[in-house]
């Protein structure tokens, strides 16, 4: 079983999986610079919260090389220019605000420094974003595979898996050590409309795996869910809210509500790092909305009238009340969560 | 604005517009034998149950105009023949039983006639079967439209419109009766994954009409319910169990759980040619599984890895629960459905 690298930083070039092209190609998309970055982000070459905050990060690293023979003030002005760009390039992503956030500290605490000592830290503090991302996905993983039966049916939505982290996965890291802990899994993989990122990612993670699955049209999971097929929904989050609302791919909240209606167990894995501290509630998360010939055309070929209107948002935020608990390296969160929550910033 | 006519019969040929290149290409799919007729209904060159049963009508007609010249007896069996392969094109859509059953019950009625008699019989009957649904159409949108808002946003899921039908559609069919009657209506159409019929031809009707609307991936329209942004949910139906229970595109169930959690009407728009009286329970409805290329391909072109597993049914069942009413042309009917179907029986 080869290890699935999402992407990887070395000597200058951050080599990122094609994921536009996946399964079709497995080719490498590489970005010697910043901007090139903050492309791969927004035409969604990387995507899945905690990968677009490495690359964030390496885009960071990327800017501050570039910059380097830079007077200090220049230096300075020129890597505020990039990180705001940088932090603009995925709206809903709070990992990604996060990685900037912490190199926009790291410039202000070692201010007094030269600058190629600041870029040294610069790639210091990517390269431990990635290497705690790798740490958490186990740790996440394994408090994740504690609730999973030693026969299970697990669905999942869109891509959470290597793909979508550096390391083995949020909700899909759950099931790889549910599985690799010789657990009897069977993965039903919701297509995800409009990118298809579960029967382009997801399906073809699984299938490299070698974990048993289906993939299935998002809408058949109601039926399934219904008729007792799924033992346990696990899904990723782009941003979580202090009270539990969760923002996540299009279709979550969809079926959080079949899941609350026929209760099934309904568990959001994510990383500490997707909690907006400085929000209490999802009516205040910003939702994504992203241009039409997602839904009109799959691979650059029409499946709609030309000029029909189109209303494509990302995500839809998950109502707490429909939570069973949130993974994360921490620990399970259960409800209450407005009181579970924000203790966990403390202890960052 | 022209009307959009799914299939006609002239001169021994039955001409439809082949649904499964609509909306890049508008062309004429002819069927000059009964077998090309089940190929058609097989491969979803023309689909919705009403429209599936008025094309095996004629189906039976090309059969019988066939066969013309043989010997009676030869007639009969061939007939007979051709009519139980018809029967069987696609598994879920009552409507193609009843008119297949309609046909052999007029072979039965009139066996004294000679083959000539019985062929103009055939093709008096299916006629029939389309006049009688384009009039069915009418008195449907009519007394759907009794339950529309002056303004109103309705989500509609699959293609239930002319396409679907013979006349101006079910479900879609009230929407254009609202429309006409000039009432400010907004529709969002969902894509309806995975054969696209939202995005294809609901889309395509929508527009030639100019009725304003929305395209939306399936997993949208759980927001919109929640947000309050839809004031009706309007879906057609394949088949209807005398206690309610409605077998209809695939995600129909998941928009009637959200419908009820948050208290928006959803209704069925169906003929009581879509109801079958012989099933009390949606439980004993088969539904009918179709290939993994309709998930895992889009016109041809791989969106999955090869080799994946698809679990893909065509329907799911609603519980009349869920339903505030069905729309037929005898009225609206509400519940208590098992004690308000069955009467409808005698009516006809």
């Amino acid at each position: 079983m080869k290890e699935i690298i999402a992407l990887e930083y070395q000597q200058g070039i951050l080599h990122m999986i094609d994921q536009r092209k996946l399964p079709r190609q497995q080719e490498t998309f590489l970005c010697k610079t910043w901007q090139e970055v903050d492309f791969a982000i927004q035409d969604m070459v990387v995507r899945g919260a905690p990968a677009i905050g490495a690359a964030a990060a390496y885009g960071a690293l990327l800017a501050a090389k570039e910059y380097e023979k830079e007077p200090k003030p220049v230096f300075l002005s020129k890597m505020e220019e990039s990180l705001s760009v940088l932090n603009e390039s995925r709206p809903t992503a709070v990992n990604l605000m996060w990685a900037i956030k912490r190199m926009r500290s790291l410039l202000k605490q070692y201010a007094q420094e030269s600058v190629s000592q600041l870029v040294e830290r610069i790639e210091a503090e990517a390269d431990a974003i990635v290497a705690a991302d790798q740490a958490i996905n186990i740790t996440m993983g394994d408090y994740g595979n504690s609730i999973i039966p030693e026969k299970a049916t697990i669905l999942t939505h869109c891509n959470t898996g290597a793909l979508a982290t550096v390391g083995i996965g949020t909700a899909l890291g759950v099931v790889r050590q549910a599985f690799r802990s010789g657990k009897d899994i069977f993965v039903y993989a919701d297509e995800t409309r409009p990118r298809l990122q579960g029967g382009r990612l997801t399906a073809w993670e699984l299938m490299q795996e070698g974990i048993p699955a289906s993939l299935i049209a998002d809408s058949v999971a109601a039926t399934l869910i219904r008729d007792g097929k799924i033992d346990v929904i696990l899904v990723g989050a782009d941003r979580i809210a202090t009270n539990g609302d969760t923002a996540n791919k299009i279709g979550t909240f969809m079926l959080s509500v079949l899941a609350k209606t026929y209760q099934v167990p309904f568990y959001i894995v994510a990383p500490t790092t997707t909690i907006d501290f400085d929000m209490s509630h999802g009516d205040e998360i910003v939702i994504e909305e992203r241009s039409s010939e997602e839904v009109t055309h799959i691979d650059g070929h029409p499946t709609a009238p030309e000029g029909i209107q189109v209303y494509n948002p990302a995500f839809d935020v998950t109502p707490h009340q429909n939570i069973t608990g949130i993974i994360t390296e921490k620990g399970i969160i259960r409800a209450p969560f407005h009181e579970n929550i924000p203790p966990l910033k403390g202890e960052e």
